[in-house]
């Protein structure tokens, strides 16, 4: 089945928003068994609206459409819509209900162009959206006999995501019958696509017969792999990838860090946590990311106890028991330092791993000897610290997520490695 | 004048990619007054590509396709446009030595595949590539007498940077006499877009007849606020744009934190290093995402001494000298602690500003005294330390990312308000 995706507004256009929307809605599709055929981006105009969702529905015969559904004077979505479908736009007093509690539960005031938002076309479905004010709509129509879809969302990506996952799939694959779409991710890390491949090549060339589908999904630092298979039987299109995927885990050994589709620090959090372990960070150039990446995890707060982020070398003297002399001698960025950050993390928080970072993220600071990009990474232990140095680029942001990424996967590795007696 | 995009890839329609070309496009243009009026995004599919150019040249003169013109199998835009125009794929020898070069400099072997790249349509002008080996194609053709232009570059974003940076927009300029139009972006902090509007809102209605278009960019807890104006005189534009923005900035008051379009974090850094005054952090629930947000500013080290993650309470009592007996009275999540936590930070690293943050931020852990989303937060000063709770949603990602602009939106208005003597 084919579907296609409508984004409004002028941000879009200008470049002041990168739409993420429409990626988001093209895989989670994809994954039942639904193919984009287009993604079109348009202004808020009412004339725009119309002839953009004229064309698409000679396409296709389901349309998703989002953005355009604000309480301000610029969004014009909503009320296009009605006209577009003859509908009038009338008071819904279980949103007014629902958008009053909104309020009334962040104890703001409601203005008048916020209970406008309950003013809805009589003749569409309202979708709820418990993340905001701008409720979803579903529109029944037909075109040569065809009956089609068209919904329309607000464009603030969470809202949006809520809404497909809880009511717009759910009432998809209830109106069409679609074969499903079966797949599973797993996480590499430390090696890039092209190698990754290279690795896999004899497994990967026989994918095609065996009916089943590779993407690589590359990040910086990380690379996913999905695996998929489309079937009306569910269960056949999971024998197939199941027994891919084993043979993919054997060639890629210890490359990959997780083996379903979740970040590196959730695969951490979750195996600490079995493992009754816990995590301390010291940080330097990474500046408090790492601990951001562990605590963004629900239930981090199990397995990790805290961070020392010591930019400045008097905390890092203070705050973590440095020896101001090694600092003098080596450098904040050495080999002595990062494990003596990690061993004063690991010592002060009382964890089983403590890990460290100290580098230059850059853009400036390089020298000769140490030029941007070098970054010492260490991980102590109750087997004692090792440490490792990482050379990598000048692009600031990308070195800090390199970093965290390594190191992460650093604790991953050898927590796996150890036998819990 | 308007301009469409076009970009190409199976991999945009499957969510694999997410197109930010056309985002930077958009944004390029628009500085040059060439308005975006559609983008269309489709698959690897010859028909597709034609049907997407015959609507897009119907409605603008000025079309921009990215991708589809890699080496391998499924990239077929070149040879699409080529049967499109009638033109004869042909051996360009200077784009061949061109592409030989770059293959030699990198020390790789040239393929076959690499060899046809230099096969290129007869009467197109080549726009060369010196970032890649695809180069980019400029058509001219002419629609009901209008003269268009058809320009094709690859799908690599910095590749078609450097082409419409170095090739396109000069060839353009040159070829159409264009208004300027010109743009100020402010950012607001902790007022809702409707709230925003509603306070500015007899001046906005008259915006229009300044001709000084208004655009309201929301995040979560933070608004960007763009005027622009277009005209062929480019001082012109600038001035009426200036005489509304400083309307603005009278009437929006201190919920503007910034008045050019960086961030809270960049707009902190610069202030303080102008001041020459220091921040730290003690963060229990926003686990470093305090330090991670300042520390991804280039130049933070001037400003930033270093952040306590405090997570565990033990580390709370150790790191900053919270006392345990204000945690086991009044909870971790309570003014006496995030007081403290904000008086330990500022006292152990000797800064002139410490933020504290201790909180629920969900989605476990709440309680009917203090539910998800409770969040005390703490700034002190020479001056003394004041302490607010703040009471925000159940998504523990949108929790952290509040919790932290508000705090350093904190920083950012109590350093403005203080004059240095």
């Amino acid at each position: 089945m084919l579907a296609e995706v409508i984004t409004v507004g002028d941000e879009l256009l200008l470049g002041q928003t990168v739409d993420t929307n429409s990626a988001w809605m093209g895989e989670i599709l994809a994954s039942r068994g639904i193919a984009l055929n287009r993604i079109t981006s348009i202004s808020d105009q009412a004339e725009e609206i119309v002839a953009a969702l004229n064309e698409a529905r000679k396409r296709v015969d389901l349309i998703l459409i989002t953005g355009g559904l604000g309480p301000t004077r610029d969004d014009i979505t909503k009320h296009t819509l009605a006209d577009y479908f003859a509908m009038e736009l009338r008071m819904n007093e279980d949103v007014l209900k629902r958008i009053s509690a909104w309020f009334h539960g962040r104890g703001l005031p409601m203005l008048p162009m916020n209970k406008a938002q309950a003013m809805l076309p009589d003749g569409c479905t309202v979708l709820p959206n418990p993340r905001g004010t701008a409720m979803g709509m579903w529109f029944e129509a037909s075109q040569d006999n065809r009956p089609q879809v068209i919904i329309s969302m607000p464009g603030v990506p969470y809202e949006m995501k809520g809404l497909v996952e809880e009511e717009v799939l759910p009432r998809i694959l209830s109106k069409w019958e679609l074969p499903t779409r079966f797949h599973r991710t797993v996480l590499t890390q430390g090696i890039g696509e092209s190698y990754l491949s290279k690795i896999v090549n004899e497994w990967e060339e026989n994918l095609a017969r065996q009916d089943v589908s590779i993407a690589y999904l590359p990040a910086p630092g990380q690379v996913r792999v999905r695996l998929s298979a489309v079937s009306m039987d569910s269960e056949e299109a999971q024998r197939r990838v199941n027994t891919e995927l084993n043979e993919f885990l054997n060639l890629a050994g210890e490359h990959v860090v997780a083996e379903t589709d979740i970040s590196i620090a959730e695969a951490l959090v979750e195996l600490l946590t079995q493992r009754g372990e816990t995590l301390s960070t010291a940080e330097s150039c990474t500046g408090g990311a790492m601990a951001a990446a562990i605590t963004s995890v629900a239930g981090s707060s199990a397995v990790f106890k805290g961070a020392a982020v010591a930019y400045a070398n008097a905390v890092k003297i203070h705050a973590l028991g440095v020896d101001a002399a090694d600092i003098e001698r080596d450098g904040a960025v050495s080999e002595s330092v990062v494990t003596a950050m990690a061993e004063g993390a690991r010592e002060r928080m009382g964890t089983t791993y403590a890990l460290a970072a100290s580098g230059i993220a850059g853009p400036g600071g390089g020298t000769p000897d140490k030029p941007v990009g070098t970054i010492w990474i260490a991980l102590a232990t109750a087997e004692g610290t090792r440490a490792r140095c990482l050379k990598l680029g000048r692009h600031r942001g990308r070195n800090v997520q390199r970093t965290v990424l390594e190191c992460l996967a650093w604790v991953l590795r050898t927590a796996r490695s150890q036998n819990k007696d």
